[in-house]
């Protein structure tokens, strides 16, 4: 048994080029005692994984130069040695960026009965929608009433946060990078406010949305999003600082925002976070948000790229602005 | 009766100069029913009182050209029109920048009986001691055995987070603006290491007193110290924003720390406050502090001027390194 597999062939210098990966193909042991073979799905990028391309310490070690990169995948088990996870089971791995592999089934999250399709484990009901769920409500401590803006709101974190916030009666507004995912955020999605960021005047239209200030900021982007939302927080404004997109291609250091001052004033908490360290709410988010996406209250959309070989594709467009929702690469 | 009162005579562009004060006379009211006069034993500069001096909303309304200035002031009653605050009481008001004044009763502070002389109140055991108590303890969240950074550590709330924190069983660095100061911080308070700003290099410097990073940093000066704190950071750090002197006399926006997206995956909370929000904590903040005063475990020093008309330049001062400890005026 064979497997594909794309691996880091250089570490990017600003955006990544398809020439910073390559697919080689690699052979499968025997799934030993305990182990299963599983033949993945569909695979995740997000961008947290630029970050890991960078040779640095930081929460997780950066990928190496000619292995095999990881990431959220979906896959079937094919072949099982655990009678505790047999054929046919659906499992979520960390072993993306390949189209099989063999692992130990204990290190694997069975998923049960699919409540959606596969690809949406990647998304609304995988990572990027827990982040936002954990960011939300227990980082930002939403409550019933605020006022939120979330930047990059029409990717994966982002459309799952403005919906969220007005599923607990909150208002939502968003920014986004296009007319055509500013038009889906409010028609498709229900943010009551939302605009291209394109158009600048950050400032001006995030108060056209919300006239009396901020309660929560869910920060995608960094950059000059987090100084115009600083300037809009009211007293006691909640940042979760999940992202910063903006500046994940940086070359040269980015300044901060200018007026970090007005947190004191305003006894503003701005909280970085991970999602991995808030698995003690799994639970909930699985079953809020199996019931929102199953009852149509909260909507996803997913950008679709086929083939493990499109992968470096997918990656490098969600710095392009090519993903409406949840970038996902189908692999079989 | 008459009352001498400093008055902002223009606003300040940058560092503030003599000239942007004036003192004049004012006739001071017979007290009515309910009433007092107070004469004022000292008076307190912060630097605080610069942003109050910029015509911008904050969470207090800005000085007004040609009034008097406010601040907090440690005075005796003289004259007492209610009989809950005898003549002969000390308390303390908010009706700093002048030698006297008359003032309902029930809006003052009685202090009781004085535990230390009467300047202590204006800092110790006033707002820039509870400053330091709130924020390294609560805002800061602080627990044995963590690593503690304070900037400004020389001043008055600076002194007092670093020694707390050597109460509480932790490591406490600080930065200070002169070698005089730098020996006071570890030979007089009991900082583990310290060292001069001036000197550059502040985040090797600061691993010098901790190389395994820092949980906390007590931050009073924002720009280029909050960014190599930032790099110091262990997982979960806190970052209580007190203070950015280093930027209040800046006469164009200063580019916030580069770095802010390590907060992400550290898990950083950057967390602004201002004291009066933490009334709740008060009791405990004199029981402890006037505790640790008393038994010489905290101990504080005063940079004085003599003189209401000393006031601005005391008050400058406190911007160009002239004290360590608390800034007092003397007036009476």
């Amino acid at each position: 048994m064979k497997s594909s597999q794309v691996v880091l062939q250089s570490r990017p210098v600003g955006l990544p080029k398809v020439e910073d990966f390559t697919v080689r193909e690699a052979e499968l042991p025997e799934p030993g005692p305990g182990e299963v073979l599983v033949e993945n799905l569909c695979m995740s990028v997000d961008p947290y994984m630029r970050g890991r391309m960078i040779d640095r310490k930081s929460y997780t070690p950066p990928f190496q130069i000619g292995e095999a990169l990881t990431g959220g995948a979906i896959g079937r088990v094919v072949q099982s040695n655990d009678p505790e996870l047999p054929e046919g089971e659906h499992v979520e791995s960390h072993f993306g960026w390949r189209d099989a592999f063999v692992a130990r089934a204990a290190g694997l999250r069975r998923l049960g009965e699919l409540k959606a399709p596969a690809s949406a484990y990647l998304g609304v009901l995988g990572m990027p929608g827990m982040t936002a769920y954990v960011g939300l409500l227990d980082v930002g401590a939403l409550a019933e009433g605020d006022t939120v803006f979330v930047s990059g709101a029409a990717g994966a974190v982002g459309s799952a946060v403005g919906q969220i916030a007005k599923i607990k009666g909150c208002t939502a507004i968003g920014s986004a990078g296009s007319a055509e995912k500013v038009r889906h955020l409010v028609d498709d999605l229900g943010f009551d406010h939302a605009f291209d960021y394109h158009d600048g005047h950050l400032e001006r239209q995030i108060r056209d949305g919300a006239p009396d200030g901020l309660d929560v900021y869910f920060d995608n982007v960094g950059g000059d999003h987090l100084q115009a939302a600083l300037n809009c927080m009211k007293p006691n404004g909640r940042i979760p600082l999940c992202g910063a997109i903006a500046q994940y291609n940086a070359t040269e250091p980015v300044p901060g925002p200018n007026n970090l001052t007005i947190a004191i004033g305003m006894q503003l908490t701005l909280q970085g976070f991970i999602v991995s360290n808030f698995n003690h709410l799994r639970d909930d988010f699985m079953r809020d948000m199996t019931d929102w996406v199953t009852s149509g209250r909260l909507k996803y959309r997913e950008t679709t790229f086929d083939g493990l070989d499109k992968a470096p594709e997918a990656f490098i467009g969600l710095f392009t602005g090519a993903n409406t929702g949840k970038m996902v690469v189908q692999i079989s």
